[in-house]
């Protein structure tokens, strides 16, 4: 059993390759190539923590793995994680239990790689500004992976608390100095996204977090946040602007997202409005961006297939 | 997070220690204290290896845990162990993944310590020799916990190879020395049974493994082979012979074991005749043996709770 550290992933994984394996794992997820059965979920007594546990096989990636995650919130108040996850590498031939995963930080690198995928796919060629909306654990992942996607000169990001939002953009300052983009702080995020090409937004909103109008012509936004139906970070405007919806699981956005349910049961949306997946765009069955003036939006939940073909490949680069 | 090999296993937790975790596991799961979701289940492309992936939970025991076991029958053709387990135990206030235990040796454990606990629980006082059928990977636990729980003159023991009994037996006498029993490999099952009160079996038998009339009254047998519908070593003539049926879980047995489906399905027995569950004599909700006369059977498939509560106290054994 090989126990693999957030520092093994970064020695030898990037975020380059990360992105790939999730436009695999896209890819292959929309082909119904990966078999996930319904995770289970256990509430602990006081129903103050949930346990999930998220089995998924896929033969032609001969990948197999089982994600524990478990979500305690009140962890916080004694200074603990509000997360504990960790990813399990099975070998596909003889079921041998071979790896053990750091799975937080799993997870922070196949959501931010999400973003990263759906902007090599759906954005323009040209792009110069970013927004980011979102200080928190995923933040930073979300930030590299848009650097890698586009040429950037620069990114605004903009929190909830300014001197929060200061402080994370001075640690990205010298994380991301290998990138040529100018990273800015930012006080609200109608300025950060108003004159962005590429927008992500990953907050744990229950509303809106921009003006949808201040969104340019041309702009691809990747909505992170929203996982569960009281949540919603994207305006309904944006949905109404966006000449096209991607998904990375239709059925997991429609079950969990508030930035989809909140204005599809307000009849603001239909789904006949939906594109489709972006699994779909990689399989050729669906078009991606038509022109430099569409506004496209990708919303993204997360699903296992990305933890799966992600921790494969980690396995094999760490081991090999 | 603590990973516990079965060297540490044997050096903090005995087969003592486990059988009275296991009747705690009985009786909690007959109180419907521990919470089992569905287990996943994941065929592989080849459909030669299973995933199964088992979460439980049990506040009152402060526990929980996720048993991953892979079968790959094929793997022995390689030389390789067909069945790959770990247990995860995690702690059930803050969700952190503490301890990852030999799920292997752990089930070893855990079904020995079933027989262990019946007998304990259901045989009469005095009893002299012992019966075990079977000398693969779960017969030296089942042993020990029958040594355990009655001071035993002699156990015989049969296989369907007498080269491998032999062998087994011999390992045995060496293993089992500090108890104060004989330790005989005979050459067939019925000659074992005959004079036994206490049985075992736990082969993979499809078909009884000896004449249900060779068993002498009094005798208790724990069943512990089938897990399947097609798998059956006990002889329908010892259900009907049985003064009382006791099982670890009413609901697994009948859904999953042949040695009860198949007289079942074949009107032998009716539903009526099983006396409930070990965990509810346990809780006195059931009555145990009554008499030196009766015979009585033990059907176990393993459940969960075993899993679940011999886990966290190994966990708590080895850490504290």
């Amino acid at each position: 059993m090989r126990i693999i550290s957030r520092e093994d992933i970064d020695s030898h994984y990037s975020m380059e390759e990360c992105i790939d394996s999730v436009k695999d794992a896209f890819a292959l997820f929309s082909k119904g190539k990966v078999q996930v059965p319904l995770r289970t979920q256990i509430k602990n007594g006081e129903g103050s923590g949930t346990y999930l546990c998220m089995p998924a096989y896929c033969q032609e990636y001969n990948a197999s793995c089982v994600k524990l995650l478990n979500m305690f919130p009140g962890n916080v108040q004694q200074g603990l994680p509000a997360i504990h996850a960790q990813v399990f590498v099975m070998d596909a031939k003889s079921g041998v239990i071979n790896g053990m995963i750091d799975g937080n930080y799993l997870t922070q690198l196949r959501t931010g790689a999400a973003s990263g995928a759906a902007f090599k796919l759906l954005a323009k060629k040209k792009c110069e500004i970013g927004a980011l909306i979102g200080t928190g654990a995923q933040a930073a992942a979300q930030l590299e992976a848009m650097l890698i996607a586009k040429k950037l000169k620069e990114v605004r990001i903009a929190g909830l608390d300014f001197k929060r939002t200061q402080a994370f953009v001075a640690d990205m300052q010298q994380k991301m100095q290998h990138f040529p983009t100018k990273i800015l702080a930012v006080s609200d995020a109608n300025t950060a996204v108003e004159q962005a090409d590429l927008i992500v937004t990953v907050t744990s909103s229950q509303n809106p977090v921009f003006d949808g109008k201040r969104v340019k012509k041309g702009a691809t936004i990747s909505a992170v946040g929203s996982y569960q139906p009281h949540m919603q970070e994207i305006p309904a405007e944006v949905l109404t602007r966006a000449s096209k919806i991607y998904f990375d699981s239709q059925e997991a956005v429609l079950s969990e997202s508030g930035d989809i349910l909140v204005p599809l049961s307000l009849g603001i949306i239909k789904e006949e409005q939906f594109t489709g997946e972006i699994g779909q765009v990689i399989n050729g069955e669906l078009v991606s961006r038509e022109n430099a003036e569409e506004i496209i939006l990708f919303k993204t939940v997360g699903i296992a297939a990305q933890d799966l073909i992600v921790a494969q490949a980690i396995f094999d680069k760490v081991t090999n």
